[in-house]
């Protein structure tokens, strides 16, 4: 079962840590060739330097797709490199129409081995069910994400309540400890909301760090069901230098130190 | 300009038929093998035999990732195979973050040389912006899809409107002929009506043939501005035999005709 696997990773790194793998060659430190073996070799001394600190890691698609088949290739060995007690996203925001998302599923938890992944849910249940139906994968449904405008969309109206709230409910209903959402620390009223609808779903929360969102909502919310809270370019660009690796070791760690102080004793 | 281009390739191809590629392992002819080679020769010949009577070709990422990155290096060859006066369109309804939709404009658009994305617009405007601000290439922003579970989300109420209306409006006034839309042959009310709101966009409309949907609404639609409508099974596995390929140019030839004869005259 992921939810399980989810809280092993969990309680043996006795963090609640994510750890995003974005390599943006906008911000990789110099010393990395813009290379797919170059940024191979930065995400995997990125990774071996802050497992320690991290129950999860979440390379980020795109900017491995960035570098065509060459970098599906790094994503790939990314992957293997993530320790088999830590827990590996695949963030992918992927969500089509069922055939379709029945191949994503393939693509993601059987080609490329990871765990989890993320979804869009703007198609439906169609799209999510080929997920939610690996009850030993994780899923991470887009629920109300961390961005500036996400409101536009996730905020209408659906009944009585936000679009996010009947998503939120949607995949509680659907998975079981499988279903998870992703909900943006930037929004700390909804990461409540949603974890009083959905008490033991795990909860997948971006925009700590660079986007600025607090510690208070995940950590809160991490008391009745698994909790995973993700920075990415605060930690992997740490230093711009050669002790890149040395730096997001550090960085992973005082991050993991903020979340546990921030969490109910 | 991208319409510019849209345009040159219905008029020289004299049709509006899109030719979707979803290269399935459990629909592909039995004398296709199932590896990555195996796949591009079948692409490759589903595209030279119906080039044609297409306008459009629409290759199904998913269905490409199911093979990692072997298969991506398959799309990246079948992308190389579609003629350059028509629209190559890669379905890969990605939908992020700014800085990661960048990312997958870029692996789109410069690294895989697609000339339109399909795009989802769950996380609001920034998430479409990036791919949108490229006016030399297509932009198919999710709408109103085909499948049966979609008035789920799309359906929400924004304002007055439902949902899809509102990212109709949303698509239009940020893009000019680059912005396109998905509107599914199922719903043909909604066709209609977001045919109201943007006149002159771009529409692309899947569900026609496997999926049921009529041809009627598409073809009034293309009054006023380019429509491609996509049909993808009922072409490429027109016969499960070694005459593939000759099978799928007789049914594009068809569908062709159909849409055709479907128009206003």
């Amino acid at each position: 079962m992921f939810r399980d696997r989810l809280n092993a990773a969990i309680g043996s790194s006795g963090s609640l840590l994510c750890v995003g793998l974005d390599p943006d060659p906008d911000h990789l430190p110099a010393v990395v060739p813009r290379t797919p073996e170059g940024v191979l070799e930065f995400c995997l001394r990125t990774v071996e330097a802050t497992r320690e600190h991290a129950a999860a890691f979440k390379p980020n698609a795109a900017f491995f797709e960035a570098m065509g088949h060459e970098g599906v290739w790094v994503l790939e060995e990314v992957r293997r490199a993530i320790p088999r007690d830590r827990i590996a996203i695949l963030d992918g925001k992927r969500g089509d129409i069922g055939n379709t998302a029945r191949m994503y599923a393939t693509a993601i938890f059987d080609r490329m081995g990871f765990d989890a992944a993320t979804v869009s849910p703007y198609l439906g249940r169609e799209s999510l069910l080929p997920f939610l139906e690996r009850r030993d994968r994780g899923t991470f449904v887009l629920c109300r994400t961390s961005n500036p405008t996400a409101g536009e969309v996730q905020n209408a109206r659906t009944g009585d309540v936000p679009l996010y709230i009947a998503i939120a409910r949607m995949a509680a209903e659907m998975g079981d400890g499988n279903a998870g959402l992703v909900v943006g620390a930037t929004v700390p009223e909804a990461i409540a909301e949603v974890r009083r609808i959905a008490p033991a779903a795990p909860l997948l929360v971006p925009g700590v760090g660079a986007q600025g969102g607090d510690l208070a909502a995940p950590a809160a919310a991490s008391g009745t069901g698994p909790v995973l809270i993700n920075a990415s370019r605060s930690i992997i660009y740490a230093s711009g230098e050669g002790d890149y690796a040395e730096a997001a070791g550090r960085a992973a760690a005082e991050m993991a130190e903020r979340i546990a102080n921030a969490r109910p004793s």
